[in-house]
Parts: structure tokens; sequence; C-alpha cells
């Protein structure tokens, strides 16, 4: 066949986009890639930029979010979905990192997850930014690590909110199921 | 004063323990310790043994589990209640990985949550599993961050589960705030 058409060389479409290279050389045979994969695969992309690269825990947390069939792993299109999410967020955290020390500061943070439309009590935001300060600063991994965590556990709770009263119950298994995940 | 007596020296009962010269060295004058301190002071002290030192986000975990003013700190009394609690855990983990390879099976993690008197569906285990694995194993220090997850993550559906019926109703904002903190 013509160069491009189908059946030339398996996937077409996904050859032709930039990103399938570094999937696609992670993701082996099965073409599904692990959290130790995506953690590979992140930081040979340089992903992180000047920023330290990701820890396996933030790389799992990511895996888990996007991770419909809860197979543990991750294919070509969640991968692209999870490059640009975590896109997104690193241009914020930049935005955010003025002085390009690779940290942000809890009250720049606490405006960061206010600004992503979050509405949390002064409590919960202290909460979270006690659990992702190091030293009184947020590193861009912990940044992620949050901003991944807020998203699942905020999805995860919608779909048990069915009345939409901000009020959900849970079952012990299944709360346990749903914050171990998360 | 005569040596020992109250009024040598500050605290005297405190003093005797063993384990306060490691915990005192590393609070500093303020008495208490951070995630980051934690972290020294269990590496300081061998706790780990031969096995991979404790990440920062296990330590932040454990202090969390038994930070009860939410300081984000651990004074003198929770860090001895720590000690005990992951000696246990360290017990149990070595009587599990009998080839002292530093590593447990998932079908071994699998028993030893069961028996600590968990009662979880083959779901909520596969999910625990699948989240603390690394190339289908598991090591000490995921091991002991599950053990302080799941601990915790107990403690506050209980608390809510009043008529203790297994069944406990989150506001979102609560639910982020248990999910965050353990």
């Amino acid at each position: 066949g013509a160069p491009g058409a189908p059946g030339y060389g398996g996937f077409p479409g996904q050859q032709q986009d930039p990103l399938y290279g570094y999937f696609s050389a992670v993701a082996g045979q099965d073409g599904q890639i692990s959290a130790e994969e995506l953690q590979t695969c992140l930081s040979q992309a340089n992903f992180s930029g000047g920023y330290k690269p990701f820890n396996l825990e933030t790389c799992r947390l990511m895996i888990n979010m996007l991770d419909r069939d809860m197979s543990g792993q991750m294919g070509f299109n969640e991968f692209k979905e999870l490059w640009a999410v975590i896109n997104g967020w690193k241009q914020h955290f930049m935005s955010i990192d003025r002085d390009q020390s690779g940290t942000v500061d809890p009250q720049e943070m606490h405006q960061s997850v206010a600004s992503m439309g979050y509405r949390l009590s002064p409590q919960a935001m202290n909460c979270i930014i006690k659990r992702y300060s190091t030293q009184g600063k947020i590193t861009f991994d912990d940044y992620v690590a949050c901003c991944v965590r807020l998203r699942s556990l905020t999805d995860l709770f919608r779909k048990r909110d069915q009345a939409q009263q901000g009020m959900a119950t849970f079952n012990y298994d299944d709360f346990i199921q749903c914050t171990m995940s998360a």
C-alpha cells in the first residue's frame, strides 16, 4: 500500500502524532504503560523542564485519574489526555512561580486552587496546603499530585452526589476503593 | 537537685526514655517534628533496617495519622505511639518477607491486610494492591504507607458512621479534608 494508507505499518493516525514516539518507545508490545513506565516516559520527554521529576506516587495517581477500566495501565488516548491536562497545570504553575524557583507559596497555591473552580473552606484549603508543602513551599511534583487528587476525588464524589446537593453517602468498602485509588 | 529528680534538666521521664534522644536531636527547640524531620529521624535510627528508607509522602501520612490537632507536627508522645505502631508493622512485614528480598507478593499483602481485621471485598483489596505495587511487588515503604492510610481512612469513616451500619454521609468539604489528610 501507499505510505500512510491503512495497513501500512499499523496505526497511521497515531504514528503521525508527535507524542506517539515517546509513548510507544516506553509502552512496548502491549501498547499500555504502567506507573513506572509513565515516570520514565515523562522524564525522557523532559516534561518537568527545570523542575524536579515526578515521583512514582504522583505517576500512579495520574494513571488512576484516567484509568476507567481500573487496569492500572494507560493506553495512548489516555496518555494524550493526560499530557494535555498536565501541560495546562505546568503553564499554570510556571505563571505562579515567577522567580523560577521551582516552588510556590501556600498563598499562591490557595489562589491557584480557587481559580480552578474548587469551592473549599479555609480549613480544607489549609489541610491541602499542609499536606503538599515541604518547608513551607510547594514543588511542581507536589502541585501536580495535589491537582490530580483534587480532580479525581471531586469526580468520585460528584458521581455519588446524585441530587447535586453537595452530600454523598458511601458504604465502607466503596469509601476505601475511592480513597485508595485517588 | 539530685540527678533524676524533678527540675534536673527538664523532663526526667522523657529523658530516661531511650527514644527521646533520637526525637529531641531532630525536633530541636520547638519539641515538635515535621514530616521532613521525621524522615531524617527514622533514617538516622536506621528504622528501615535493610529496607529502603521511608519517602516523604509516607512520613506525611504517618504524621497525619496521629495529628489530632492538625498542626502537621508531632510531639514526643505521638512519636512514641508511632514508633510502636510501625514496629508492629515491621515485624509483620519481616514475617511475610521470608526470603528477605525487601518486598512481598500481592497474595501475601492480601493475607496481611485481612489478618489485621479489615473486612474488604476482593475489588477493594485489588484496588489497594494495585495502588501499592511496583512491578508486581510491595516494598516496606509502600506497605507502611498502605497500613497508615487504611487505618486513618477507617478511623475517619467510623467517626461518621454513628449507627455502625457501614454507611457514612459526607459533605463535599469534609470529604476533601478527610481524603486529603489521609
